[in-house]
């Protein structure tokens, strides 16, 4: 789904990632479990996710404090799950401010 | 793959859309037309790009003067080959100015 965002300047998560080919269910859980907060987060605008080989999610966010608390509330969760090193071989993560977006609907 | 890009700051095109079920292989040409324009473009970072249901497409570029080429210069190929509006059901397209980011790599 794209993610129905208000009008810019607002902030965008840049998520992309390979996976260790690993444990499927506790990959996806843990997965659901981190957009599930995301959504009950301050700040969350919206989320767009695709994998193949390559991952990416881009997650919204109202402003750059949102962005922080959510990194933590992760980090932490992460930490429980034995961290993102190990379901990841590699991933960066970019913060980047919209500036201006453009729609089309058939 | 993930795209190696110099050290902020530098711009990010966020595309996202949902295709009409169509003929494969041209859009597939199409795509990897638009693609190879862009990576010979001045101003170029890089690229990356999955599709499932959703597509995510997310290129790079030193600054908006290369964006707005690279939209022109797409517009006209797309004109040619009828458009984005016969590929795609709906998009959206995020231009945004990446601030900081991270990496890990196992």
């Amino acid at each position: 789904m794209i993610a129905e965002t208000p009008k810019p300047p607002y902030y965008a998560v840049i998520f992309t990632s390979v996976r260790i080919p690993e444990d499927e269910s506790r990959y996806a859980k843990m997965a659901n479990k981190l957009e599930e907060m995301a959504k009950q987060q301050n700040g969350f605008l919206g989320i767009e996710s695709v994998r193949n080989d390559l991952g990416i999610t881009v997650s919204y966010w109202s402003d750059l404090d949102s962005i922080r608390k959510r990194k933590s509330q992760a980090d932490h969760l992460l930490a429980q799950k034995m961290g993102r090193e190990k379901w990841y071989k590699c991933y960066k993560i970019r913060i980047a401010l919209v500036e201006r977006d453009y729609n089309f609907e058939n």
